[in-house]
């Protein structure tokens, strides 16, 4: 299917591809797009769409303009010792919206998702099977919850929000290493410390 | 504008664009409503929705008449043994999310305040006037710390998109009482304990 005069490197193929991938995405939110149905549609061999992209996520991140693929962005993240991943966490989520050049992608990304149910399904598909299966992984697996693993990715979400979006004072004149003090431990806190009424249910 | 020609009819008028409009916010937030499609869907002519409400700002406000007046319900819901605040702060918070009759308004408000830099104006004024400031007057004064009230806003807000927009799964089909097992210990850690950084400059 890969048509005469296309070459890899083809700008059109390209911005093809993601025209395509874009109209998917939102049709069908994060799950129930294919690489192999977006190829399809483009007129594309699936070999030439992996050429550009290096998976689902990365066209997505692309599609949604995210600052990073979080496939390759947070395993660097969430690398190293155990006792350090809640500052890990927030420093590396704090530095997707410090940078004056991905900010607006972030905060375009944000209110997108949470304007309408549809950009809320993507949101959740998308950071369920992209983000918070990587952050429990990096958890002691008789240590995981993925009730305690949400609360971090709605703490999070919450900091953006009242940070960035609303920018509540106080937040919004923080440096990130206060934050990154205060929200670490939390972090640390919901990942791995047992809760009272947790005992593997959750 | 009360004036003497009016009937009695009138009244069910104002009523009727009040419950279209809500519904039109809740569906499409604060962006996608148009007040002709209001008025289209409510059957009265946008000179009528006109003479009742000045503009689109003005019927959300009116729409917004929030679950609860923070000024009564807040510090019926701080009221207790300081021990107890977190949970307490959590449970009134899930509450406003939880009734099916305030759901919807909690939602356009949520959605309407991080769509615009005007709703997220009106947000941090208010929540920083007539909900923050509440708050933190109920903890005793060497213990207050405005970073880390802000903080139990920015954790609350999370959690009000993570479960009822974002509709993570973990979060959405947690139990209340679960929830406020795991976040009122945090939300107390915010308010009370001092952090190592701390020294009242926060």
């Amino acid at each position: 299917m890969a048509r005469t005069g296309r070459r890899p490197g083809n700008v059109d193929t390209r911005a093809q591809i993601l025209a395509v991938a874009r109209a998917h995405f939102a049709e069908l939110g994060y799950d129930g797009v294919s690489l192999r149905g977006i190829a399809r549609t483009a007129g594309v061999d699936p070999a030439l769409l992996h050429h550009y992209f290096a998976g689902k996520s990365a066209l997505f991140a692309e599609v949604m303009q995210l600052p990073v693929d979080p496939a390759v962005a947070l395993p660097m993240a969430l690398r190293g010792p155990l006792e350090g991943l809640g500052e890990r966490l927030v420093r590396f989520f704090l530095g997707l919206w410090e940078s004056p050049d991905t900010r607006p992608q972030m905060l375009t990304w944000f209110r997108s998702s949470l304007a309408t149910e549809e950009g809320a399904q993507r949101l959740r598909e998308f950071v369920t099977r992209e983000v918070l299966s990587r952050v429990i992984a990096a958890v002691p697996a008789e240590q995981r919850s993925p009730r305690r693993t949400a609360l971090v990715g709605a703490h999070l979400a919450g900091l953006g929000v009242g940070r960035y979006l609303i920018r509540l004072g106080p937040l919004a004149e923080a440096t990130v290493d206060q934050l990154v003090a205060d929200v670490g431990p939390v972090l640390q806190h919901y990942l791995i410390a047992p809760l009272p009424d947790e005992d593997g249910l959750a």
